[in-house]
């Protein structure tokens, strides 16, 4: 009997809460998918092999949903949340998963578990690369991913190649200072992006005005989180305190990517995330207005695309799957 | 008799003050130079073909310097301030010199008057390239130039590769937003680094706090200029005001910095410029500090390099030379 040609890879999305795995054939579709919390409890510390065990699961059932077997996937490719060392598959750590702080060999150690070659990456990097291959940044060789959310985080792909850095820490855009002085950043420094304009700091500043005593029409859940939807239907009622500070968001996210245009001149500019999915094209539209209005160079400034992503939650499993077809770090 | 051995090349610096030319051997030894002013006299208007019989004359007499012929030049770089097609020569616009702002074919026409390929890029970028191949960033494929003037200029090297962006727009760095809504630029925009930490604008910080009254050591030229060998003076005499002008630009220029290396992950950032040149270690030890409190990933923070430039005035016909020794665009 002929041996089975392995021409499925699958991509997988490890995040602080949950694990997505998809099956990815040749052409780029997801014929199968599985997902499943990181842990089953919030009790549990997410050790790092416990986490290795559940994703080595999640991809067994993927394959199984896509009624293939382990004999047709050429190779896995993951994502961590965090910096990842891409010719080894080391996680330096992963913010969301406490007990990774030493790091942890997850491409290796999936690989045991899996017995096919697996490599990682970082999510945020996986994310762009697949809104590059597959998504709204298909055709350009030069192109920003901005990943707006709880904070904000970005990938960058320059001549057709993933930048990631010396130290694999590149793309650390919602840490740059684009207000001196300005909010607090969950990191602890100033004037961050992410300390204005991440869906985390509309809602803080959101419930610091509610709490002074301004009037608005948001819900708020217990424990003060505004979700995005909450914003997004408090704007779609007109009111006047989430009109204010997501204006003033709008602003900022579109000085602040004009800057890394007039550092990058890159082709095009996605923007994807939770606030970003909510919010829609009137969010994109005014922050791409203030982009451009704030460009250095004017000239064929309209070349330059400032667009919404398209893959939602399927960018990074299908980044991780372009990784996993390339088996390389050079993309 | 034997044809003579085209191995040299001629890197060309036009500002919009002064052309530098300098004749380079394989081993990018300078063997030969000449210098002139852009322009006879401030009356006449810098028409584009003028400029470059100025710039022809003046390789011409650098190879004479050389005590050579112009047919022992392979090739001649030249730079150009402002965006420039690297693969066509075309330079879109020069800020210092006004009748440029149509564009002008200067690689083309060079090449007409001096019967030798010539290839042609920005200025800012081939002074990153030069301090690369031959100065302080020997070495590291990944390096960031900042040249702290009358403004603020960058070029970027990754991976090895020159970014000159889709448009041959990139490394307007001094141009991206650091304090949001702080102090005016000269391009009329708010808060950019330039209108912080440049020699510029430490000047006219300067000149408002004596037009204010403040006490101060500072020698203030006719029309308000303060050169930075004024500024270096005043600050070996421990003058309060300098030191508070130029603490917060230090601070400003190391937050920046360390919003570089959050985004591309360099191995090295090299800075020069005529500021960095009048003062020299201790201020490029100062920035250095405040851009290292700065980074977000702390790990391995040491083996990011942030070093003063080595070649001073060399630096961009040194660049232009490797552009003309390689003659293209893919350096």
């Amino acid at each position: 009997m002929a041996k089975p040609k392995a021409d499925y890879v699958v991509g997988v999305d490890l995040g602080g809460t949950k694990i997505l795995a998809a099956v990815v054939d040749t052409q780029g579709n997801i014929v199968g998918r599985s997902k499943r919390k990181t842990l089953p409890s919030a009790a549990i510390n997410p050790d790092p092999p416990l986490v290795a065990d559940r994703i080595a699961v999640t991809v067994q059932e993927a394959v199984a949903a896509a009624k293939l077997s382990m004999a047709r996937v050429k190779a896995v490719g993951a994502s961590a949340p965090g910096p990842v060392n891409v010719d080894t598959g080391w996680v330096y750590k992963a913010a969301n998963l406490p007990g990774w702080h030493n790091g942890y060999d997850l491409g290796p150690e999936l690989s045991k578990r899996l017995q096919v070659p697996v490599v990682v990456d970082n999510d945020v990097n996986l994310g762009t690369l697949g809104e590059a291959v597959y998504g709204a940044g298909q055709g350009y060789a030069d192109l920003i991913g901005i990943f707006v959310g709880t904070g904000i985080g970005g990938g960058l792909i320059l001549g057709g190649r993933l930048r990631r850095g010396f130290r694999w820490a590149a793309g650390e855009i919602g840490h740059m200072t684009v207000a001196k002085g300005g909010p607090l950043c969950g990191c602890g420094e100033r004037g961050h992006v992410e300390a204005i304009a991440s869906r985390g700091a509309i809602s803080r500043r959101l419930g610091e005005a509610i709490a002074a005593g301004e009037p608005t029409a948001l819900m708020v859940k217990e424990g003060g989180v505004i979700a995005s939807g909450e914003i997004r239907k408090a704007l779609d009622a007109s009111d006047p305190l989430t009109q204010r500070v997501l204006l003033e968001s709008e602003e900022t996210l579109g000085i602040f990517i004009a800057s890394l245009v007039n550092l990058l001149d890159p082709q095009c500019v996605v923007l994807g995330g939770g606030l970003v999915e909510s919010l829609g094209q009137p969010y994109v539209t005014a922050v791409a207005e203030h982009a451009y209005a704030h460009f250095f160079l004017k000239d064929d400034m309209d070349k330059v695309k400032i667009v919404q992503a398209g893959l939602g939650d399927n960018a990074t499993v299908l980044g991780a799957s372009v990784l996993a077809r390339n088996l390389k770090a050079n993309i």
